[in-house]
């Protein structure tokens, strides 16, 4: 296999194992870290991405996008995709993020059954609003992946001489960065910001035997793909545009 | 238009989606981050400032105040600006701290209707004091303010051969000193330290149909601009005297 | 002695130190960070981990792995190890966090009175399940070990020029991969995912004379053994494979 | 004046500024971030740390101690300080503490009066035990101190081919070794590990018109300042041995 596509698929596997698991560590009853908060929540998400970066560059995926609205966003950018890379790699990612959440699911096994409340046990997999409001919950995250697009082109831009930053900064920066759009922007719809991360998972809520579990909120589903995807389109025009 | 006007501007958009966010997920009703607490702010604020230095740089402004006090101060210093630069430059921060309380007002857009408190819709978009004194408030805007533009000047000094890091190690630290200064000096006035980052969505609040705002407390807007500038021109005359 | 073996033991009285005493802290009575929660637990945690590998390499442990998991994985991966190494090794990691344990119930001296609870106690020392199931606690010993093992490899591989990065920056970054585990994948069985960490501070709650201490559960300590030992050995398959 | 007295005296100022703001931050009433808890305590003063050491590195003070117990532990091992630096670097010290001190009663001045309890405002300036119990509080800042000189020696030794890390990393890891030993060693008696941290400010609180406040509680003074010594004079007979 193209070492691209193992690179964002393990890469993938990484994010959502760390991503969904320190919400179920936050949310799942009996849980060491219940209650933990939004800031364990957010750093947790940030090392997640840093995490899955790492992996995914040591596997061999230079990119290591994680996500398919970056991934969209390169390919408007010109230069590192063709058309026909954009299937292979975003299914990858999705893979990935569904295998993810199944490790999560297993390792914590025993406090699905403890957990009263469905929609806290479908928040480790996939996002929800906080106020149910399409257009509204659409708008928060277009302008969280527009950020998030838009910074990751700045942190390897102009600021660190395109890019000549230690190949350890780099994905540390990044990690950096998803921290703080979990902490500034994240609590309306809790920051799909990418299409994967929301996808797999949800297919893996309902695929999986989940002790107690309810819906999958497929009616809130095209949400967080849509919104992630419009905001990586605006964060490469931006990006073009400015950087 | 100068590469400078327009770093300075984007990055204050930056600034202020983070940290007014930051507040935001805090504070309002039904955001997923509400309670967090000030330890999340202060990080979420840190990392504002962190981003909003990137993007700045990546746009091309090599100085990434984001701040006037801080453009004053280096005028003062003498060598970067000519007194004609700080009009515009100002302007462009003020400017890019209203459209980023703007982006903060949209990613919550439904959140403002369910928060009964007007004083916590303000306290996303400006500061204010814990206990209203007018001299004791300005002291401590100074103090602020000062420790920052001397806190910068340490660490692009003779500590870092003048400068000489990496260029992902500077605006990572400037980031940690204001995360530093929120956490210990921020107590008592909510450290504006910047008249940029008060005044600029002090004005979006009054502008902007935000439901249910209150007033927008002009008459203590003065403090968090006049502390700052006195701030930066300690920081400026400590900075010349000791570094 | 040899190097190694004086580094590993160093290395392990500090992890210890720093991650039985964030853990002391935080549960025992009248402690000043009571309550602090698990936030701060795992980031003590991350700082334990980074603290010791900077103790054991300076001490001249190359490796600095403070970790049988670890350092079982890498014989297995060849090259470092030879058969005859591991048990002393082994030994110096188990002793030294016995250690580690013993300076941690000295710095807590008074607190072990006032604490009711004894299995805050022992919580303080090793590990134990939020729900107690042998297969599932197995389970999510091996999944974190196997992470931390293909993590550690990520880190060092590829993604940094195959370890070219700063001898300041590896430290801190598995450091910042323990805190991510401890954040993730820690609320099921509070994260061994090294046998020596919960081995030797168990041997230390059971001999040292702690004041109303009770068992020190030994049922259970086969898991944080095991469960460590098969996630290295999956931890090297899959670095070997995929690294 | 000799840049390196200049250079301990203006860091400590910033130590206590940052150091004794957190603590005014979490513990006087109507301050914005009361109870933000342990973690948020022990990350100011990490940061407080780190700060010093930019501010006094940049001012001329290359070695950078701001502590007492440091200085007498380099110049146990020779080769930095003579007999005669000592007296003029540890006054140096205290007053730069001192001052900081003076500084946090300055920027929280109106909250002195709301605040109740006197301890609280003891507490902002000086340490205090958990529980009182003169031996055990002893051993507790003892260990505290050997393992920050330890810890130094360890971040500047062999792991980072002695000392050859970059200038902003330098500070920032001894920063994470304070916040580390706030976290893990410091619930038993608030961690002073260091004479002038803890003398400096209680002078201060003596002298100044505190509104409301207590006694200076000078019984307990001896502890923080024997007890590091003694951790600076083993701390500094461990480098040697072992690094």
């Amino acid at each position: 296999m193209d070492d691209r596509i193992l690179g964002e698929f393990l890469g993938c596997v990484f994010l959502i194992l760390f991503g969904g698991g320190v919400v179920a560590n936050t949310l799942l009853s009996k849980s060491k870290g219940l209650n933990a908060g939004w800031l364990a929540i957010s750093t947790g998400w940030g090392f997640a991405v840093m995490g899955g970066v790492f992996v995914a560059k040591s596997v061999g995926s230079i990119q290591a996008d994680l996500n398919p609205a970056v991934t969209l966003a390169k390919y408007l950018l010109g230069g590192i995709y063709s058309l026909s890379d954009l299937f292979p790699i975003m299914l990858a990612q999705i893979s990935g993020c569904f295998l993810g959440a199944t490790l999560v699911w297993l390792t914590y096994l025993p406090h699905w059954k403890e957990t009263r409340d469905p929609s806290l046990k479908l928040a480790v997999f996939s996002t929800g609003p906080a106020i149910r409001h399409s257009p509204s919950n659409l708008m928060t995250e277009v302008i969280g992946t527009t950020i998030l697009v838009f910074g990751i082109g700045a942190i390897f831009g102009k600021a660190t001489n395109n890019g000549a930053i230690s190949p350890a900064m780099g994905p540390y920066l990044v990690g950096i960065l998803v921290w703080a759009i979990g902490l500034s922007l994240g609590g309306s719809t809790g920051y799909a910001i990418n299409p994967a991360r929301d996808l797999g998972p949800r297919i893996a809520h309902a695929l999986l035997p989940i002790a107690g579990k309810g819906k999958s909120d497929w009616t809130y589903s095209w949400i967080p793909v849509l919104g992630p995807v419009l905001g990586g389109i605006i964060g490469a025009y931006l990006w073009k545009t400015f950087l």
